[in-house]
C-alpha cells in the first residue's frame, strides 16, 4: 500500500511527547547501547553475530526488507513499538513463507540527527517484543545518520530436515489452496486512517482490530514449519495483494488458481468499515495486502490452522468462481 | 569517515552520463529485474533465499552495514559500480572479522523515483563483481522509493568447525598483533578527494592508488579463514580508525595494545599526499577507518599475509612505542 496522502515537508516531525536527548546529542555509541539495551541479545556486539542452528545440518533462509518514513509507516500514525513489531513481522512472515523457522534478525537504521533517543528505543522494543515471540534475536545492526528515517530489516531463519523448502513453483492442478490469518484487514485499517487520522474518537471502538491489523499484523510463530511438515508444497505471504501474490504463485508453478469466494468473503467488520468510508471491501481483500497472512498449497488436508480459499488448475489465469477477479492490481513501490 | 564537505540540496542530483529511464518511469518490477540481470542468483526470488552450508554442521554468521548518500558516498564522486562493490566489502570484511567465509548478501535500496536505472544497474553490477571474488552470491533484496539513496547490505558467511569464531575478547598479553592489507590510505584517498574532487588533472596520477583505496578498499578473500585456521585468537577489521578499532579489542579483552610505529609508518605514496595537503599522514593511519584490513591478534607466527605490527600486554592502554597515540578519535555516525 502507498501512504498516497502524505506531503513531505522534508523533516520528520516526531510526536511531542517522544522527549529527552536526541541522536545528534547523545551520539552514535550511546545510542546503539539503547538499541541493544532494549533488545538485549549476546550475540550483538561483534562484527558479525554466530548463529547455531537448531538441528543439526539445518539450512540457513534470508530475507530482506526496508521500511522508509513516509512511504511505509508515518510517525505520527505509528507508536514506534508498532513500527518495530511490524518490521519483523514482515520479515519473519517470509521467512515463515519458506517452512522454515525464524532465529534471528538484524537492523540497521539511517535517522536524522533530531531523532529522540526514546523513539529509537520505542522501534527496539518493539522489535524485541516480537523476535521474543517467535524465540528469536535481534543479533545485530547497524546506526547511521540519514535524512529519511528507514529501517532496514534482515530476517534468517532456519530450515531443518531435507524435505524440501516451500517456494513458488511447487503449486500442481487439483491442490488446494489454503490461507491462515486475516486477509483484507489491514487495508481497511489504512483506509480508516486515510480518513479519520488515528484519531480514536472519530473511529467506532469496534472497527479498532483493523487498525491494529494495520499496525501489528498478526501471524501466529511457526504456522510455517507446521505447514512444510504436513504437506504443503508452496507458499506466500500476502504482501502486496491476495491477487498479485497468488498470480505470482501461478506465473511460477505454471497454474492456474481459482478462488472461492465464498471462503474469501469478508468478514462483517470489514463491511461496516466500508460502509463508513463509501468502500468496497473487495477491493481491501483481493488488492490490500500487508496483511502477511500465510498463502499455500497442498495436496492432502489444510495444515492445522488453515483454512481452503481454492483450488489449483490448469493454466495461467487467478479467478474467482471461475471469473477474472473485479480488482487485479496491488502495492509497488515505483 | 565523514563527508563534511557535502551540501545538501535535497534532491540526489545523478551525473547526466547515467541516461536513459528512471525508477520511476520503468517501475519496480522491472528495475528489480535489472537488478537481478546484473547480479543473477538462482536462490534469488523467492520469498526468502535458502542458503546451502558449505560444510555439515557449519554455522551461519550474520552482518549489516548501511550506506547513505552524502554521508557515505557522494555521486558525483563515486561511480555506482564503486558504491556497490565497496558495500559488499565492508560487509565481508565484518564476515571474515570472524574467521567465516563469505557466502551471501541481500540488499535493500531505497532509491528517489528520478533514479535512472541505468545508475541501479551499475551497483548492482558492482556488487555482482565483488560477490564474484569471493565466490558468494547477491541472493534477495527489496527495492522501495524514498528520498535518501540509501544501500543496506547484510552479508551471511559460514564458520565451518568446531574452532572458536574471532571475537573481540580473547587478545591474551604475550601475543602479536598482525595485520593484512594496507592502513590509512581510504582516508589519504578521502583527503585527496575532498581538495580536488575527482578531477584526475589535479592529482597526481600516482596518487591514484589512494582514491582506489577510498572507492574499492581490497581484501583478499579467504585471510579471515586462514586466519583462524592458523592459530589467530581476535580480528576485527579497521572501519572506525586504527586506534579506535584496536580500543575495542583491549576494552573487551581487558589487555594493553602497544603498536610499533615502525611497522605502521606510512609508505611513501601517502606521505606524499600529505605533503601536497599539508597534512600529517599519522592522522590518517591513526584515525582513518575504511580500509577494512583485518587486524588480529596471535600466539604464533603471523597467519599467511600478515604482518606483525605490535604486541598484547597487560592493561588498558593502547599505545605506539609505549606512548599514548597522538591521534584516537575515529569515525562516528553522530
Amino acid at each position: 500500500m502507498n501512504l498516497k496522502s502524505i506531503e513531505r515537508v522534508g523533516v520528520t516531525s516526531f510526536p511531542a511527547h517522544y522527549s529527552g536527548p536526541t541522536l545528534g546529542e547523545v551520539g552514535e555509541h550511546r545510542a546503539i547501547e539503547e538499541i541493544v539495551a532494549a533488545a538485549p541479545s549476546r550475540r550483538n556486539g561483534d562484527d558479525a553475530a554466530v548463529l547455531n542452528h537448531a538441528s543439526p545440518n539445518s539450512r540457513a533462509v534470508a530475507t530482506t526488507d526496508m521500511l522508509v518514513e513516509g512511504r511505509h509507516f508515518r510517525v505520527d500514525w505509528s507508536t514506534p513499538e508498532e513500527i518495530g513489531r511490524k518490521s519483523i513481522v514482515q520479515n519473519f512472515a517470509d521467512i515463515e513463507a519458506m517452512g522454515a523457522r525464524p532465529i534471528a534478525a538484524l537492523l540497521a537504521v539511517s535517522a536524522p540527527p533530531h531523532t529522540p533517543v526514546s523513539y529509537l528505543r520505542g522501534i527496539a522494543a518493539g522489535i524485541h517484543q516480537k523476535v521474543e515471540e517467535y524465540s528469536a534475536e535481534l543479533v545485530g545492526g547497524d546506526l547511521t545518520s540519514g535524512n529519511d528515517l528507514v529501517l532496514s530489516v534482515t530476517a534468517i531463519g532456519s530450515l531443518g530436515g531435507s524435505r524440501p523448502e516451500l517456494t513458488l513453483d511447487r503449486a500442481r492442478p487439483g491442490q488446494r489452496v489454503v490461507a491462515h490469518g486475516h486477509i483484507g484487514w489491514s487495508a481497511a485499517g489504512l483506509a480508516l486512517l486515510e480518513r479519520f487520522g488515528r484519531d480514536l474518537r472519530r473511529i467506532p471502538e469496534h472497527l479498532i482490530p483493523l487498525l491494529d491489523a494495520h499496525f501489528t499484523p498478526r501471524l501466529n510463530p511457526g504456522r510455517g514449519v507446521v505447514a512444510r511438515a504436513t504437506g504443503a508444497t508452496c507458499m506466500t505471504d500476502n504482501s502486496d495483494g491476495l491477487i498479485v501474490d497468488l498470480s505470482t504463485i501461478a506465473r511460477r508453478s505454471g497454474v492456474s488458481i481459482d478462488l472461492h469466494s465464498a471462503d474469501i468473503t469478508p468478514p462483517p467488520i470489514i463491511y461496516e468499515a466500508a460502509e463508513i468510508l463509501d468502500a468496497d471491501p473487495w477491493e481491501w481483500v483481493l488488492t490490500g495486502g500487508e496483511d502477511h497472512t500465510l498463502l499455500a498449497t497442498t495436496a492432502g488436508d489444510p495444515p492445522s490452522g488453515f483454512r481452503v480459499i481454492g483450488r489449483v488448475g490448469r493454466g495461467d489465469a487467478v479467478t474467482i468462481d471461475g471469473q477474472p477477479p473485479r480488482y487485479g492490481h496491488g502495492w509497488v513501490s515505483f
